[in-house]
């Protein structure tokens, strides 16, 4: 199986923006005093080519995946919590699950061989080619083809370490500007992951400069499976929200493809995970939340959806000032 | 009409913040990973003295009210778009009305005697102490007996201003850091506006140092109505999300009286008007939100509200470890 990254994808449409801004502009506010609402509802008009953009049908979809690398004892919680935790999505015990019903969303958990983790990268490629493009093409097609929005989450324990490895990898630098507590590792553990993910980065360096070579070197297969949706979402103009540290670095490979893969993705949040505001930058990225989150699951990125609903709200039904008959401005 | 200030206020139950911080710590995600969404809950428990506080009855007060300090050249909209924006408001055309939906919440706008301004600050007192008074007392008469939790807003022509005066009387330093842009004024705008608020903060310094002073003097009715509002709320224990500069300010007013007055409130968002920044740091309050927003009529507490509901949803529905069967931190 191979994938295919080099096909054209679709863009912003910037009549649509245009036509979005000039509306803005007459509603009953100051000019731009919605802020970052008002730049969310033009880049949801540019991507649904639409004056009515919507989020009915929004997706909350949750890769979850086990990493060999947490035999270098990079996370504070053992292994079988990766499923543990995937039934307790099932049964609707997680945070996420909460959060998909007070901010509705529909929520898909896609578990990808928990019961084979990857190779421990620090020795090995994470996976063969193969099955890094089988895991991307899960993602592919868990996209559902009506889905006004997506939300992208993941669990696995050990992928912070993953993370770390894929935006050191692309960023470069220092190897502990990019590792933090992820579940709750001490000073010690910090220390660990930055060894892990630079003996990782430096073993593979010959394999870093392409997406898909990326992802099975250093990556994990749920990153695989989120840049194969996040991919999809884009050739089928369907707007993206990120979640934290996690998801921005499987994000992120895709750039390797095309430097603005990400122009269809919004980041919903700025985790704790102090690697992850270094990666927003280099990605061009501005968070709509910062909370104090490192929880996962697209947790921040599903609070986010209810921010871009919001915005939807103001610019769907506000009143124009001639509409409400108000003054403009005098000086 | 005499306003009593003095009377002790109830204050947080630590028992119930105690229960909710156990609760936190045994559902099912890392340590503190959901970050502010936890602090919320708790803070919630803690006023309504509940492991399952409630956010369904939730009211957004707006407060309107005409300012003479307009006469000044303050603003950069005529003083009638007051009036217009409540009709707005009643209309269901504002921002506030699409935020009342898509975050459900019940809107009520107070008019304060918009035909008749309050007096130009930087010549006489802005109103009399009766009038301040019985603003007030609107104020406190206009927070409902059942209410779980309050969104307060504002709308006033020339109210940033008003704000700026108050935040500079308070927290002291250079008028110039206390003025922004408001609707839309320009640079020469906001020179005059640090001029006025200097020259008003200089006139009144001697009748600054309690609160029903201070808004009498360079305060306004909507503002004297939101402190009002916000000390009632005290009084019943219930929770108030603030807007932004304008309430802030008002708010700001109640530490006169009693330095921690504003223990029940937190702070909706960050407003753009760089005095909002300093008057949260004096305050010691933590904007929950940063939207690059400065509309106000309570828009960016609104949008908090999302955020608090969210916050109470995970609290309340998540499984612990025990129920989900899954294991706990290993290292």
């Amino acid at each position: 199986m191979t994938i295919n990254l080099s096909l054209q994808q679709p863009a912003i449409d910037n009549v649509w923006v245009q036509e979005a801004v000039a509306r803005l502009n007459n509603l009953t506010k100051p000019l731009g005093s919605l802020g970052r609402l008002e730049e969310i509802a033009a880049f949801m008009c540019g991507w649904q080519q639409s004056l009515q953009p919507k989020t009915e049908k929004a997706y909350t979809l949750i890769f979850a995946g086990n990493h060999g690398v947490t035999a270098q004892g990079v996370s504070a919680f053992p292994a079988e919590v990766t499923a543990q935790m995937v039934a307790n999505f099932e049964a609707g015990g997680a945070a996420i699950n909460q959060l998909c019903e007070a901010i509705p969303s529909i929520l898909r958990v896609i578990p990808l061989s928990l019961e084979k983790p990857t190779t421990d990268f620090t020795t090995s490629p994470a996976m063969s080619a193969d099955e890094c493009a089988a895991a991307f093409q899960i993602g592919v097609d868990s996209v559902p083809q009506d889905a006004d929005i997506l939300v992208i989450g993941e669990m696995g324990i050990g992928n912070t370490t993953v993370a770390a490895a894929l935006a050191y990898g692309l960023v470069g630098g220092n190897a502990a500007d990019f590792v933090g507590a992820g579940t709750g590792v001490d000073e010690a553990g910090k220390i660990r992951k930055a060894e892990v993910i630079e003996k990782a980065v430096a073993l593979h360096k010959e394999n870093l400069s392409d997406t898909m070579s990326m992802l099975q070197h250093i990556g994990g297969r749920e990153q695989a499976a989120m840049a194969g949706a996040i991919w999809q979402a884009r050739a089928l103009r369907i707007p993206v929200i990120l979640d934290g540290y996690v998801v921005t670095a499987a994000a992120a490979t895709l750039t390797l493809a095309s430097k603005d893969a990400l122009q269809h993705c919004l980041a919903g949040h700025l985790s704790v995970e102090s690697g992850h505001k270094k990666l927003l930058n280099f990605l061009g990225l501005q968070p709509i939340l910062n909370l104090n989150m490192r929880l996962g699951e697209g947790s921040g990125a599903q609070l986010a959806l209810a921010i871009v609903r919001a915005a939807l709200a103001t610019f769907t039904n506000m009143a124009t000032f001639e509409e409400a008959a108000v003054a403009g401005k005098n000086i």
